[in-house]
């Protein structure tokens, strides 16, 4: 496989995807645009939830059995914010805690969210672009039955239960996508949207103005991999949320949601199809390294044949 | 033992005497005053390592193998700052960072030093007044043979290598002691000194306005616990310093340095007095709370003694 490719992703579930095609392609020829819309202060550090999901996982760091955070990370800081009657709803490992210092430190003198997300992947010896979709500030905002709630209030604090009326996007109408972002999308030879949440990790990336018109003016076919498995969410809230929204929780609903842009859907074996959008299928479930290079090359292979 | 007692300390050694004292004395008879000349950003993160020294000691906390830091620490943060290319001259211990986030989280939103202080010590149950000298920016500064150096590069980067030349406190001239420090001082029954060092743990605190003042008029006695065992110092550089600032290294040079408002010397055992101030004798060396609580109680009856 050679050629430039793009992947719009979220957090843990599109990381997957963006391994996966990491592991296949050569060096130095796939960008992965993030979701920054989870971004939030923190005991005044400035948390990127998705960026440093992918990177740990890109780099072999990421806590399989957790399923979120660093492999081996401990807990002392935790453990002394409690003694000290900070607040614990989100938890940030020891380990996590130095991308979050250093961001912080960048940022304060000046460096951008991009620049600084670059400096780590090189740090760590990746060998693809990581880029957040903007350096300004963009954050997530969940309508629930409890009222309006950040992201991660609703995601982590609340785990999900607050029922969602609407998901909305501060920032976004203002907000300028990072330098690189439009031209990654236009210059692919595909670009791939990773199965993450459609409309809480994959519409803050689409709310940044340019992104949209960029992905259904582009060169090369733009194909998703579906969220659902067996018509269900394989984790998180999407189905939760797709229900909440009055959604039909179907492939067709994902394709519907994509349509102004998407060229072909992969769906899960013989989960029904979209009526919006062509699709391919393959197993799409994502245990482990061969599994994400079997949904990889499916959509690769997929973008092949759209591209002909 | 009753009355109000009032403790001027820097780190480490300073710690064990205020620990000495917290033992022996009712609860919220102490004021500890300490010295902020070491306070520093690192990591953009505010640092207040003789304030946090103190808290882990007297709360049981502090790792009695390092001698600083806290008990049971993990490294995790550090590790991962490594790994980043990040500068890892300054060990920050995971449970350490817990004390620098939400005191940085505090300072920014516009709590005072002395608040967060006094906030921590209440989290982990002491009753007594950690107080910082000020709560205005005084950084230590070393003129050496390589040049001005801030306090923390050359006491842990340099490891106290470079020749001193002077000592200064950046910011002192205008700084105004913390809410507090001036009463604890005047309205104490003793005034206690601990074997911090004089030039780099003490000044720092008496180059305050106020407080050098408050000391010549304040009612009860000053005395002073040297920091010298056998005519050297315990630990850190104190003899080293003496030497390269051309002084002798003798109690007669401790005495002379606070000459204008102490009342009475500590010296240890048998070692040569002082020609400047009248002295009394204990065994001075601090190696474990029951040392603490016999060199507290010989400050504490000398301090009786010369109020009569």
């Amino acid at each position: 496989m050679s050629g430039r490719y793009t992947v719009l992703t979220g957090g843990v579930g599109g990381a997957k995807l963006v391994d996966g095609l990491y592991r296949l392609l050569p060096a130095n020829s796939l960008t992965a645009i993030v979701n920054a819309g989870d971004d939030f202060r923190h005991f005044g550090l400035p948390i990127s939830p998705d960026i440093d999901t992918l990177l740990y996982t890109l780099s072999g760091k990421s806590n399989q059995k957790l399923g979120w955070g660093r492999e081996g990370e401990t807990w002392s800081f935790m453990e002394a914010v409690r003694s000290l009657g900070g607040e614990d709803w989100f938890n940030l490992g020891d380990g996590d805690l130095a991308l979050h210092v250093m961001r912080g430190m960048a940022l304060d003198a000046g460096e951008t969210l991009s620049a600084v997300t670059a400096r780590f992947a090189a740090a760590w010896g990746l060998a693809l672009n990581v880029v957040p979709m903007t350096n300004d500030a963009v954050a997530t905002w969940v309508e629930s039955d409890e009222g309006p709630l950040p992201f991660q209030r609703y995601f982590v604090e609340r785990q999900c239960q607050p029922k969602v009326k609407s998901v909305s996007f501060d920032g976004a109408a203002t907000a300028r996508p990072a330098p690189g972002v439009i031209e990654a999308i236009r210059s692919a030879d595909a670009v791939l949207i990773a199965p993450s949440n459609p409309w809480l990790s994959v519409d803050p990336i689409l709310a940044v103005p340019g992104i949209r018109a960029a992905l259904a003016d582009c060169a090369g076919p733009v194909i998703a991999v579906s969220p659902l498995v067996d018509g269900k969410a394989v984790k998180g809230p999407t189905a939760k949320l797709m229900s909440e929204l009055g959604l039909a929780i179907s492939n067709d609903t994902i394709g519907g949601h994509y349509a102004d842009f998407l060229n072909g859907l992969i769906v899960h074996n013989d989960d029904p199809a979209s009526d919006s959008v062509a699709v391919a299928r393959t197993d799409t479930m994502m245990r482990n390294p061969t599994d994400r290079e079997r949904v990889a090359r499916a959509a690769l292979e997929y973008a092949k044949k759209l591209r002909k």
